[in-house]
């Protein structure tokens, strides 16, 4: 018996050694990305075979790229450089506090970095990610804090003839205590779908944090599934996945906007909720925005506090262009009216200023002006990206429900 | 106002296409893998740079692999044939009914398809999916049936001195209904964390379906993270994360096995449960198989199901060689004899007749059979993979709670 004992534990241990090389058990363990002393970043990468290795990534200075629409902001691209087959880049200078994605681009291909296990899908791709710790880096880190509960349910919508799935998000003592919570419904844009704002967007850790600080209630998040071409996320859904940004059929019953209530109604009756406008709040970014404003305005009297990051209010994905978003802009700003006379206390737009959104944004908010539709801009720097959204949730949600 | 929007909505979609055309709106859009009429698939990958590309998966043959440590079953690999800059390549025969993973091999670098947007985490890496319909890849596909609810909750653990993260499925209805369930403890391998049976394992899709099917009944299921030097898996944790297969320091201050307690006091008051061992069953994989053979055997009178997936029951990964492998195996021979005589009603032990644990299966069965400890043996073909568990997931949970 002990011969055998002995030798399963060998052939165990040999296997495990053999499985994990790749990432795990390298001959000479990769580090990457590392984190050095001075919060420059170095990047390693082994791959003897490779002609060029660069990386790419929020981290570097974008970059205007030529395209056949137009120039365009496009993450920079750095080369890394070989000794002995591990091809090597260390950022010039420290990297501010943040939470980084990265790709590296081996001759021409992106491939994941094999020796990072923290990666975020983002509807298509998956992308490596990093945080550089201190302001903001440590609001999007998970810290030993009280900590919510991020749930994946179905509903049923009757509107759209289906069930879909939505992920929420509880406070820390919910399951516990016997209170009731506003809710804020907090929508994606184009490219995502119900995971992207727990997944990119960090959003269970900024709220433990946030509600640990005493800087936000604690509060029911609610994340729909804002694509009513899909039910879920893919791999999540009963049906051959369509991808999310622009291409394919839509053959949705109905639109988000027009489904929405189907959401409120599941939400209102399967959790403690507090009813009542000054106990609701609704934001998303780029579609989602566009959703969030035509929600807000869609449902009068319902929401008291309204956030529209790096989006047009007055715009729909589904009118973009032509005499059908004159008309829609036109419906858009009676509704606003309406919403104006009901009444409400936070009404909350941020973009960035290299956004391509931006002039978009600008158009919107002067039309609200001529109308004297108040509401409270913030402008950022940079563009149409998950650095600046996370910055908007944590500077949103503390301004809510207070 | 007019030019405003349109010149809005062309540059909105000008950008979505600049940013999706690598995997949605490739010029001539790749699609692969495409599951062809007769079940044949084909790979696409656009690499007009690359010299060689190769596919590896799980629906190749495994092959007979040659390492240091002596010769292991490894995923077959296929090359892929050029033309104008795309690579190809179609099984030679259809593929049964399955959920298969792959990853390509571009000039010996592994990466992910990016025309598939269906991909799982495994710790270390991120492979693509697909699944050919029929029996069984129907059951671990999301059909139109009533969901369960997945949720990431965090519990205290005293005996580790910390919060650790806990994914818990709660079947079809649970939220609404007032009902108690019988709870199914669902431990993960060696490679995995809370996470893995949700995903590669497929659970949540399996058992909606078997219970819809009236194959399973309504039960709550807990998968904890069996590491305990992690308390969540990477990107979700609030510490260095620690890879999983050996390697890396092991400063955890008890087992698994030692605060699973804590896990069980936290489902107990926290979740509508049946207590009693009636209803309470425990299963794992790998690594986890022996963790349920020790919590089993360790908690007396505690558990009438027990589930050894691809693992020696009578083996500790705490103790895998010497003389403290051959005195835990004497130390748990005598708790099996309390284990008998406490009675249970399934002791079921799966493995596959190409497990690299096989042997060391056989050798602890006989050992049981020695002392006429009763189990149920299952021996399925192949090795040590998550086809298999799902396949053994999808036999002992209908046999659980009758």
């Amino acid at each position: 018996m002990k011969k055998r004992i002995i030798s399963t534990a060998v052939l165990f241990m040999a296997v495990l050694v053999s499985f994990a090389q790749q990432a795990l058990w390298d001959r000479q363990a990769i580090v990457s990305p590392e984190i050095n002393a001075d919060n420059t970043v170095t990047f390693r990468l082994r791959a003897p075979k490779a002609v060029k290795v660069e990386v790419t990534g929020d981290f570097l200075p974008a970059q205007p790229t030529q395209t056949p629409h137009g120039t365009f902001e496009r993450p920079g691209v750095a080369s890394l450089s070989e000794k002995e087959g591990v091809w090597e880049y260390t950022t010039p200078a420290p990297l501010p506090s943040q939470l980084y994605s990265y790709t590296f681009i081996v001759d021409g291909q992106r491939m994941n970095d094999p020796a990072n296990v923290a990666m975020i899908r983002d509807v298509a791709s998956v992308t490596n990610v990093f945080i550089v710790k201190g302001d903001p880096g440590d609001l999007y880190s998970v810290n030993d804090v009280p900590h919510g509960t991020v749930a994946r349910r179905w509903y049923d919508s009757p509107t759209l003839k289906e069930k879909r799935r939505i992920t929420i998000y509880t406070p820390p003592g919910y399951e516990a205590d016997k209170q009731s919570y506003p809710v804020f419904y907090l929508l994606h844009g184009s490219g995502g779908d119900e995971e992207a704002w727990i997944s990119l967007g960090r959003t269970a850790q900024i709220m433990d944090n946030l509600i640990a600080q005493g800087k936000a209630v604690p509060m029911i998040i609610v994340m729909p599934n804002g694509h009513t071409q899909n039910n879920a996320a893919p791999g999540e859904s009963d049906r051959k996945y369509i991808p999310a940004m622009g291409g394919g059929p839509r053959q949705a019953v109905a639109s988000m906007e027009d489904s929405f209530g189907d959401i409120m109604k599941f939400v209102e009756n399967n959790y403690r909720v507090k009813k009542g406008k000054a106990y609701r709040a609704i934001a998303g970014l780029s579609m989602g925005g566009m959703h969030a404003a035509a929600i807000s305005a869609g449902y009068p009297g319902t929401f008291d506090y309204v956030g529209i990051f790096s989006a047009p209010p007055i715009a729909s994905m589904r009118t973009l262009s032509g005499d059908d978003a004159v008309k829609y802009a036109e419906a858009f700003l009676k509704k606003l009216e309406t919403q104006k006379k009901n009444g409400y206390k936070l009404y909350w737009i941020a973009c960035g200023n290299t956004d391509f959104l931006y002039q978009g944004v600008l158009t919107s908010v002067k039309k609200m002006d001529e109308i004297g539709f108040t509401y409270t801009y913030r402008e950022s720097g940079e563009g149409h990206i998950w650095k600046n959204w996370r910055i908007y949730l944590s500077e949103f949600a503390p301004m809510i429900f207070r």
